[in-house]
């Protein structure tokens, strides 16, 4: 069968959006829709005019004989203020409020479109990057990671807090939560990463950074190295942050219990060139 | 600024599978494009016909005032057995036995790319239902209800064994697994679910099926109705089964942990008529 031009730029954006950040060889399009390479050359420079003119990605072609063309998700900076605006809006309610001044936030985790976008946002900040692996503590970071791995096509990595029989031999380390000043565990599995990897790690909240510091050291005892760390929400506090090199969408200032409000203001993910 | 037909059916096409499952009026379209309605229907043939070719999805026009289209992810059965037989090789590799029997595969469910196949393959299954949210037990069937969730565009909740202060108040029930017999807990977020939801529930690993009763029971509590069940990998075994409608794309039967082998077949998606 023959394709028309325009039957192959449907399917060609299907094909590429479902494999970001994989060299695809011109060949593969040329055989798939049996023409010739030109046209598909031809094809895909609309895809790249049009993927930059909406601020959908950019695609990058690689020439050569093992060269072919790869789809980098990016994000435009006013498209990733309004994912922030948009979260910011959700989470300010003051309905989300718990006690000890806690915000329920499972709800939005729980949202595949938000997820979705957010997970597009940290990948454009990271996306041009060596990254081999997200990293995250189960269970509420899981959803951003896995979101962020989507976009990235990285394996996705979770630590837990007890050991379990399907998880084969762990590696297990202490850590001292940042606030409460206790001592933790994480443990994970042994097959989970190999040494050398650079590996992102990722949380839904965080304060002093007592977690992200643990998997940091987990990192060391696997010999990875640590290529950035993406936080959805970030808490104002008094103690010494103990990690600084962070990317955050939202920052939380303050929590007021008796007039039940909730200040709420942009993360540093512009301030620290997410999107550089 | 005008746009070309070749412009607009990449960023349709992107725009569509970005929103699945939702009616988009062609004004949107219209409007986004700057193009007048009857050049929009002509593009949304050549989308429809292509994603039908190509096995994408459907495209489903709603005639009227109020009308528009809608991407439905729907995939064929010959790319259903693919990735089928793609995740039953994985699977099958020895160095995947873990003592007691049990089968290493937190790194597939950590591989984005085969969870968003899986995910489009049960969300193929159960397009055409009214699904209000997925459900599933922390920690491992998270990625699979999150894959499943972005192709129905519907909220993932997520039962937990403990109750946490940042799920606010929580219904909490006990229940019987099925193989050791034991009374555990489950625990919800109030928050999580309106009553009347339709709601599909789903987990990687299915024995005797004590995990999926427990959540059946807790959407009882909700009042909220069982949409479905999906499998990733279900066991044999000699107990009765407590759950009889479900999809499973693997079957587990043998795990022979002297000669290191692993028994596995194709799971009931096709028998039981998912794919319909």
């Amino acid at each position: 069968m023959k394709w028309k031009r325009s039957e192959r730029l449907v399917d060609m954006t299907h094909y590429l959006l479902d494999h970001p950040q994989q060299l695809i060889p011109l060949t593969l399009f040329a055989d798939m829709y049996q023409s010739a390479k030109s046209s598909i050359s031809e094809d895909l420079t609309i895809v790249k005019e049009t993927f930059e003119e909406k601020g959908i990605g950019l695609l990058m072609t690689v020439p050569g004989a093992a060269g072919g063309v790869k789809y980098i998700p990016r994000m435009r900076d006013e498209a990733v203020r309004e994912v922030i605006k948009d979260f910011m809006e959700e989470l300010g309610h003051s309905d989300r409020l718990l006690p000890g001044g806690y915000l329920f936030m499972t709800d939005l985790l729980g949202n595949p479109e938000l997820m979705n976008r957010v997970g597009k946002v940290f990948a454009s900040a990271f996306a041009k990057q060596p990254i081999d692996a997200i990293m995250t503590v189960a269970t509420k970071g899981i959803p951003i990671a896995h979101a962020i791995a989507r976009h990235l096509n990285v394996p996705v990595v979770v630590v837990r807090r007890d050991s379990k029989v399907t998880e084969g031999s762990t590696v297990s380390i202490n850590y001292v939560s940042g606030s409460s000043r206790r001592i933790q565990t994480m443990v994970l599995s042994k097959r989970s990463m190999k040494s050398g990897q650079r590996v992102l790690i990722t949380d839904d909240f965080m304060k002093v950074g007592g977690t992200m510091n643990g998997m940091k050291n987990l990192l060391e005892e696997f010999n990875c190295q640590l290529a950035g760390v993406a936080v959805l929400v970030e808490a104002e506090h008094a103690d010494e942050q103990l990690i600084e090199n962070y990317l955050s969408l939202v920052k939380l200032h303050e929590v007021n219990e008796k007039d039940r409000t909730i200040a709420l203001t942009e993360g540093n993910y512009f301030t620290k060139g997410g999107n550089e």
